[in-house]
This record gives C-alpha cells, structure tokens and sequence, in this order.
C-alpha cells in the first residue's frame, strides 16, 4: 500500500485536490468551485466537505497529511492564512485547527508561490536538487525559493519577493509604493505596457497595428516578436534585459542549480529563456555564469497540488529528523 | 571542564588562532606569521605546528574540533582549498587530511566571508538568530548568507557573492568582467574612486583639496562628509544609495532580519547605517521594510576566529542531527 499526500491548490475560482503518491505522480485528482461569496466563508466548510467525501475512500493510515498553497499572508507555525484579497478572506482563517481536528492528519500549509516552488523542485525543472529559485511571471511576480533542500521564508515571510526587487528606481510605479519593481516591467502587466509603449514609438509595426487595434498582452507582444516583428523584439528585449539583471541578482545571492520560469508569460517557451540569456551573463560573477542555469517550469497547472503533497512530505520529514 | 573550539583565522599576513568555549569567549588566542614564501608551502606546516604546541594543554576530550576561515575557493566536503592568491597557494591544499591526520579531531574549513557571518551571526550583531546576512566592505565586497540558521552555498560556493550585484550596468569595470558590481561603488576601493570624482566636480571643497594634496581613501571621504563637507556629503550619499540598492535587493530574496555590516567602511560606524537607511526603504518590499534592519557588525578582528569556532561548532550538531 503506497503511502499517498493529499494536496490542495486553493486558488480564486477553483479549488483543486489531488491525491499524490510517494513518486510525486497524481493517483486520484478533482476540483470544486471556489465559493468567495460572504467573506470566503464558505471556503473552508467545502474544503472539509470535499475531503471528507474523499478521504474515507483511503485506508486510515494510508494518506499521511494534508498540504495547502493558497494566496495571502502564511503562518506556517499556526496553520493560519490572512489578507487573501481574492478570497475576500480579511480574518484570519484557522485552517490546521479545522482541518485537523476534522481528520486527526497532520496538516501544512504554504503561500502559492513557495508551494509551486516545491513541486517543481520534486517533480519538475527542478529535478528534486536542493539549490532551486522558482519565479512565476504572471499578473504579478511570485517567487520561491529553496536554499540547502528547504524553503526560505525569513524573517517574516516574505522571503522570495523576487518581483519587488527594484531594477529601475525612476520606471513605473509599483502597487507596493515603491518604483520600477520587477514586477512592473516582466509581469503579464507590466509586459503588456512596455508593448503599447513600443507600439507607440513604432506606430506602423505589426506591434503598433495591434495596438491600434485593441488592448496588447503578454502573448501578443511575444507572439509578434517571435514573427520578426521589430517592434515587438524590442519590447522583448526591453523586458528580457530587466528580467535577467533582476535574476542575476538572485543568482549573485543564492547561486542556485536551476532558476524555474513559470506562470502566464512562460508559455512563451525557449525564445523566452534564450531571450534572457543574451543577458544574463552580464549580471552574474563569473562561478555562476558556469553553474547557475535558467528553465521553464513543466509542471503547469498540477504544480499546486503536487507542491502541497511535497509540502507535506518535506514537512514530516523535517519532523521525523527532529528538526 | 568546559567543551573548547579552536577556531583559526588564515589572513595574508597573520594566521590567528583561539579557543573559544561553548558561550563564545575566547579562552587562549595566539597569533603567528603568515609566511607566503616558496608558493605559500610553509603556511600548512607552520598551522600544524603551532596547532601542536597548544592543543596539548587540553585534556584529550575538551577540544571538539578546529574550524578555520580562508580565502580562495573552500571545497567544504573534502576540506581542500585552492586559489587563494594571497596566500600564493596554486594548487590544492589538503588541510582537513593532514589536520585530522596529526591530530585526530574533526577539521572544517569555510571561505573567510562566511566564516565572519558566522561569528557575527553567534556572538556578534546576528544575536545568534537564524536569518542573518554578512557583508564586509573592505577592499572588495564579500557575503556570507545564514537562512534557516545555515550558510547558503549555492550550487557552487558562490552563494552571498553580494560584491557582484550589478547596480549601476554603464558602470566601472569590474574585476571579475562585468560592470557596475556594487563592489566597483561601493567597496573601499569603490568609495575613494567615487571620493576621486567629487573632488573632481567641486575642486574648492574640502573633498577637492584633499585629493590635491594625495590619494584619497574611504576613511577621508567619510570623515569629511561628517566634517559637514557637502562634496564629500554628495559621495557618500552616492555610494550609499548603490549600497542601499544592492542590499536592499538581497533583502528582498531573503527577508533576513539583521544585515549585519562590517569590514573596514564599516569603521565609518552608525553614520554610514543613517545614509543606508535614507534610501533603502525605496528599494525593498513594505513587510521588508518592516522586519529587516542594517547593523554593524560588532566582532572586529575576532570575527575570523569565533566564527572558525561556530563553524565546528555548527557542523558537529548537524553530524550529531544526521542532516
């Protein structure tokens, strides 16, 4: 009987489960809708709901734990979650309490990121190495980060903060109050700027007649470049020249084996990896350049569910060795 | 009897030697002579040697092991060092084999800059807590990164290169190849050459006649800003917002909550932590800003020998824990 992690990836319309086994392959998986309605307060009686229609089909010691990633502020000690906006989730939420009192198994929960961040490094680009940095480009920048086989929090959290690092301190305005963060240049959002900023030096490019046309994004701008489009190749450039500096600084930090790309703007594959590259060696020291190498995620949408089984499973097993 | 460390600090003019006890007081230090001569051949010998003479007052048992702090490239593992140019030494040195050899006790070996981190991370600024950044301005830029209460290597030991951010990419050549590492603005060699162009700019300031009158350092372009001169006032205000800017980036990757601040510019004292923290609140996350904080390191010289010391001490709790 193999031993299975239940793990869940609580996002802002669906909530997916997936039983996962000790090979991190996904043996049982189903989703529910998100119900966000009345403060999110619907959100963790389906979550027992859903577990409890499911768990008992398992022998009772079969399912080791229960591991989380969710959106909002983490409290890993109390297995507590707060200021998850697109849940309307204001109060604290009392996730480990419920859960376990509900199903007498250990649970764990992790912001989204950081559980991506562990899936991809079990099962995905990762290659289960214990030096991984894990960055998501989507609407905003996430970022996770595993140093020594073990996620980094600091101090209070916010460990990994990889789109707030700032590359142009006089760019755009940040939501977090500061300027020219990462996120406002290589983001799914920021992305579609710098293209409609191009498309308005170059009104008679293809870039320029699409966004003449309607609003650009990320894949667009992408897409363009990757037909030849000069215009877009500059917007491209632009992004990718800001993207590489701010991860040859983590780089320069953290010397990890792989830096994973994942989220919305990573559909756009190898041109965008080959794209940072041309810069990238400007920004790192001469060791890291040799050892540090950039990658697409591969995990996609089941890198919740398997980062919140491996979650549980790093989790039990810094408890076994009495960490 | 209480347990003892000897912690050895290998400098390019002097090896240091102590033991330090299980509360960080060093007990007995000692000191000899760093002979480089005939390719650095000697400076093994010559440890093991003065190893010898001391390690004999101690009962067998008291001593738990011998820590030491070098330049050049640590290969950790297998206790070998090669590279360090200022030592002369070219080729491989087998210091944890012959060390344990002669005296049958266990030897680790780490790169001077994370030796430091360690000893200030102990007993110094880092106030023995788990989430502490070292970086040393001296005439480079060195770091040394504790996470989850460990050093962070990377993938290749080049982990906490923090002196190769780049902040400034149309800036000065680096050493290392690229440009604008914020050791070309910031280090001591970075500060006089910053100082050189002040005084270039405003040739009647005090700033000004004194680089006519000889080379200018760090310490003078410090003293005068303090002095109220308002060129040597703008230098420093110019390196330390790079320095604001690159620390604030690897604030950002990790949420540490001291950076603890030393090497020879740190001599400067809270008057430099003041001008850091004018602008580093422009550069790193709101939860960071709240929860990370700049501090000088408090050790001095016996930085080199208390963390060789934190090192045994460290390593022989992770071998008695089984990581």
């Amino acid at each position: 009987m193999s031993k299975l992690y239940l793990g869940i990836d609580l996002g802002g319309t669906t909530i997916k489960f997936g039983m996962v086994d000790e090979a991190g392959k996904v043996r049982k998986q189903w989703n529910i809708p998100t119900n966000i309605e009345d403060g999110g307060s619907h959100i963790l009686p389906d979550m027992l709901d859903s577990i409890g229609n499911y768990l008992p089909k398992y022998a009772s010691d079969q399912v080791m734990g229960i591991g989380l990633g969710t959106p909002g502020t983490v409290d890993q000690v109390h297995g507590t979650v707060n200021g998850a906006f697109n849940l309307n989730w204001t109060t604290e939420q009392p996730l480990k309490e419920k859960i376990e009192s509900a199903f007498k198994i250990p649970f764990f929960v992790e912001n989204d990121a950081n559980v991506a961040a562990l899936g991809e490094r079990w099962v995905g680009a990762g290659e289960n190495q214990n030096e991984v940095v894990f960055v998501t480009l989507g609407t905003g920048i996430g970022g996770g980060i595993i140093a020594n086989g073990k996620l980094v929090h600091g101090i209070a959290g916010s460990g990994g903060e990889i789109g707030h690092i700032v590359v142009k301190p006089d760019g755009y305005p940040c939501t977090c109050g500061n300027r020219g963060c990462l996120e406002t240049i290589a983001s799914a959002t920021g992305i579609a700027r710098v293209g409609e900023s191009f498309a308005g030096k170059y009104p008679e490019s293809l870039l320029g007649e699409a966004a003449q046309k309607g609003k650009l994004n990320a894949k667009i701008v992408f897409d363009l470049a990757k037909s030849g489009d000069q215009a877009a190749i500059e917007a491209v450039d632009y992004v990718t020249y800001y993207l590489a500096w701010g991860l040859g600084q983590v780089a320069d930090v953290l010397n990890p084996q792989y830096i994973v790309i994942g989220g919305g703007v990573s559909a756009s594959g190898q041109f965008l990896i080959d794209h940072i590259n041309k810069f990238f060696p400007n920004f790192v020291f001469d060791n890291i350049k040799k050892t540090t190498s950039l990658r697409l995620a591969e995990l996609g949408n089941d890198a919740g569910i398997l980062g919140a089984a491996s979650l549980v499973r790093e989790s039990l097993k810094e408890i076994e060795e009495g960490v």
